[in-house]
């Protein structure tokens, strides 16, 4: 049937597990919400064209390109998804933008604080022409984090004591796991620090609204040697007999002050035998309190402390209700969502600021402070753990 | 991009929640499951000309028919989906199979043991010349409850004792919400227990693979009349200010023994305050225990016998490792699913099975055995709970 | 150190699994909570005098008797404490209140109706003598419980539409287990249903402040045969070579009417694999919901329907403030209670009633109550599960 | 009834929140433990001989002393129980020592390492003379600690990747709460660090079986000034209108590197809003994962990584089987214990190991272990957070 708004391109560079998941969010945004334009899967790219051409036929994307270039000066192409690896993306989002298109990159934003400086400067070079730009942060999407943050601003648990965060997975805890690209310092930046770190310091600046002052760090590489990889798929793969050095951290632990006197604590490790992606914050108040977990991503944990002690306790909010930020496209309550809908949703507020001629949210700039803050962690680790304070800009 | 499988040709009839959730199905089974054939969203029925055809644009139906009777009949149509309120399934489905039209029925499969009768006889007709056909019981294809499925048949809980089931809902407690479909007879057959308490008498039938052999039970309406309708969208509605009788049960309670030597529980109901969609079903057995809550997904519990006491306890299986049911096509341990999902997951069988020339399950027989339960529960509720028989064909 | 307080001498019948636990509770009570009165561990009865002179050593009591008849009419006892199986509550109960003795005789009151019958009568005269007596059903005093109560009573969860109560537990799926008394219809009454389901009678009743109208019942006996007892400790025992049979259930399922018009259901059963000790209530009603299990004793989960929806859910009280009941006499707050403390507050409101010349709560009456429960439910389960109503006194 | 063991006479100096839960351990042990010697309450001191008098008869202590001197020379006292604040330990404890009497002692160790060092070398000559010591580290004889210790021991969850532990607590959110002597550097010797820290210090180096080897740490006050207090009781106290400041920490946060090439991070904080009593351990190991929290204090949650992935997941042990630490002395399965028993169990050890000359554990050494942890802690967070290794003995 008919449509009669405005159609906009888009052209997804990388077709992995987040090219997969990013597809089906750019093939189910429109039936769900309102969206004042139509985005049309118009072209996919990727260096195989046997296995690109394979990967549009399955995902739905109407042509394949096998040079990131072409897709991005295509007429169209008005929106180029960043689906690559960190090493590529300062290349890809510059070019994109100098072209003129909006982009909307994956995370972590770059791999060094100079790419990411590079990018938040295209990025603000290009808003100036009305070209949008978004770093993919997408658990702040998922409802549950995006209610935490509401109820923070409006002052429901007070003033911010403490943010605890940690972002637990197992997936390499077997030595004989091989040496994926997410292993290796060249092409991922760091291990499970820029990997899953960066999703939970993030949060934690979004749920507090405050930036990090400053951390002090420890990092860890528990397997130092692992076999190289000969094939992968999503974050499972396969190993031969010869063997490289792992280059990244395995874990990395750092606490922290917050810009409005609260204390942070920080993980990430994929050595958390048993937790599978448990991307968990709680934030403590002077009024309240808040608890997430990923595994149970449909439910916020809300103590409010401004109740009677005797009935008061954390609750366990099912954040299923059509009140509740972007819940009300989808299910009737206790209908619960899953991961891919946080694509859905970023892709969703990505394409009304488009629209709207606004600067979505978060930014690059906002992609640059978590990388700063990366870079303060590994400062800190090399230098004995002493406070290392976040670079503002 | 092309794509060399066979298409078949899939026609909705109804476009509310049900389509909705169906619609979503369709448009994602390909990008996740490696299908022998290719389904075509063609066709969408509704009576409205205008409303369906904005569905239809929305949702991703090419065409569209405000008569089912023409869409049944199309040539580009291979599958009838029905997403209908009950007391039209068994006119749609017996036209759809006379037809040789794959069929695809929501739940309840009818609004009477006659209705059902008719349809299976159809159905068993329509398969002796290779028509399939199915009834939507969503709920078999959430991972959680089809992993269980799994460990009973394998034994891994043993001789089943207890089976333990309850829909909880809460809906309908406030008396002024008004007077929709669900709550009519006429419409809906019955109340919670033909729309939800069907979802657990299948389950436990599923999961224990046992038969219900009779039940005692207590049905109650507490809210006797209500505000008639003025429009309603999924479960939500708003009221006017003149009143009707509500006409089926709020609420449906039944003890029943299984066919096994088991005893099982069941309930039903739209006015338990705070459980939005809890389906759960606890099973205990010789060697060991399940148990399951929809609102929690993506979780089932384990317990197993067998292991030393001192060491023993139920175990949170986070059901999203590519092993088990379904879950292979989607996303990394961790990374849970939703409600969609389980019809998603419904397509894929039911295409496999069509493509393999095989009945797909549950079949409309299955259907016909819920609704037999159905009909046992509600003879007992009306002889003074006395123990009543569930018929056999 | 002196104390100054008028002194109750305390005659305890029994001193198995519940004289243990009874005795801890005479001994700490006086430590926590200030009593008008202070109670006196006088005499320990059973029957043999070597056995009944270790516990009495052991558990703290100054003498022992092999009668409990001498016992019962010994000047330095004021209060009887009945510990033995229900086939002689009755006996020792009427001659201990006969003798002008004060009781708290253990659950279920008694084995038969007309048992209790008699009971409750020789309550009734003794208190016009004041003389008090008290039925033993301790799950009134975890606090969490309580509490429920108290937020019922208050009116937090509205009109009550829902009661679901079930009493899970394990200790008997082996078919090795012995056949200990609690097994024998002679000595126990019944088997799950007395038991346990007793508790969730008195407990459903105790929170919602309603009498159940009537039940309708399925009952069972899974292993209907085993070996006879050696010798057993508490729930544990060990079994010989020869068997006997299982005269009483293994267990109960019912579903009721409660008097203020809603429904509950009840389950007891010792075939719940992996479930120890699962009393569990749950109680839905027009304005909110609670829910209470006692292997998590210390916390009560609270529905208040009453905020927004978007904020709503289950919220977790830990009841272990100063504020909640009984629990001031304790710990700080998180520091929980154990299953001991039940009897500890169940001696504290004895001591108090008496010392206030009232009659103590739950009574006799209310014992009966149960009773009544009980033999409708053994009614309905043979005669085909129909609805029988429970007799009024 | 009489009772041939040999009686040791206890006597306690304190009778605060400490001194009445210790009192209720040697009031129960008997009763519950076959011991080889029999405890008598003998003597309490206090300050006040009004009070000291109140608390004895109340709490079940046959004499008084206003000066410990006194206590710690009484012929009838053989092992000296010290329940006061940490200012005074060090003194109390080396003149028991010095006087033949064994000593438990509770925690921290002492204020300073100076102290403690002092109070472990007095511990050692005593030893050499038959005389043991003890520090209260009551969270060690948690039965779901002690299982989590036996399962790593056993090397059921491999090598130790991870420790994860907080202590949080909200007691003192309020700014209005007054200045306890808990909130005085001088009487308490440090705040949430030395108080609730030292025990997460403990139970980790308890449960992994390792020594921290470093840390680096923050510390914050929140509240800088109080009300002076006029009277507490337990946690609880009220305040006046003057103020003073507090000297200690409210909360304090630190990682660090165990003996074993783990990383652990902990918290310690009485401003976690809604956290009553969060003891919580998390351990993940290569090949499987512990939590505990102690605010389900009977339940002890396994991950076995060694399962199949299918069924794995973390198990909730309910810990009280009787073939779990200490559980077998109490009630059947299902039927938890409470903080107080901690205690009943500690004691039952430390008289266990008395009788049968043996050090019991933790020992001073360990406590001073514990000292040098905390005196790590403060240096970092003086020193900008770099870290600091844990001085050896």
């Amino acid at each position: 049937m008919r449509d009669n708004r405005p159609a906009l391109g888009v052209g997804m560079v990388g077709y992995a597990f987040m090219g997969r998941v990013h597809s089906q969010a750019w093939r189910s945004v429109g039936a769900f919400f309102d969206l004042p334009v139509r985005p049309e899967m118009a072209v996919l790219s990727g260096r195989s064209a046997e296995r690109t051409a394979a990967a549009a036929a399955r995902l739905g994307w109407a042509a394949v390109e096998t040079d990131w270039k072409e897709l991005v000066n295509r007429d169209d192409v008005a929106i180029v998804d960043i689906c690559t690896p960190g090493d590529s993306h300062a290349e890809i989002a510059i070019a994109a933008l100098e072209a003129g298109k909006h982009v909307l990159c994956e995370k972590p934003l770059a791999n060094t604080v100079a790419e990411a400086e590079a990018m938040t400067a295209a990025a603000t070079a290009a808003a100036a022409k009305g070209v949008r730009s978004m770093v993919a942060f997408n658990y702040r999407r998922v409802p549950a984090v995006a209610l935490a943050r509401k109820l923070v601003a409006e002052g429901r648990i007070g003033e911010v004591r403490h943010a605890r965060a940690v972002y637990l997975q197992d997936w390499i805890t077997d030595p004989e796991f091989p040496l994926v690209w997410r292993l290796q310092k060249d092409k991922a930046g760091s291990g499970a620090l820029g990997d899953i770190g960066a999703h939970i310091i993030d949060t934690v600046g979004f749920v507090t609204g405050q930036r990090i002052d400053g951390v002090s760090a420890i990092t860890e590489t528990f397997v130092k040697e692992r076999p190289l990889a000969e094939e992968s798929a999503g974050l499972a793969a396969s190993g031969g007999t010869a063997r490289g050095p792992v280059t990244v951290d395995d874990a990395a632990l750092f606490i922290a002050r917050l810009s409005g006197g609260g204390l942070a604590s920080f993980e990430a490790t994929r050595f958390a035998t048993g937790r599978k992606n448990a991307l968990r914050i709680e934030v403590n108040g002077s009024r309240g309190s808040l608890y997430f977990d990923f595994e149970a991503m449909n439910e916020l944990w809300f103590h409010d402390a401004t109740l009677p002690d005797e009935e008061g306790g954390f609750r366990r909010v099912l954040v299923t209700e059509a009140t509740h930020p972007y819940v009300g496209a989808w299910w009737p309550p206790g209908h619960g969502l899953g991961y891919e809908h946080t694509f859905t949703h970023e892709v969703k507020d990505f394409l009304e600021a488009i629209a709207a001629g606004q600067d979505p949210s978060p930014s690059f700039a906002d992609g640059l402070r978590v990388q700063r803050v990366l870079a303060a962690v590994e400062q800190s680790a090399a230098q004995d753990s002493r406070y290392v304070r976040v670079e503002e800009s």
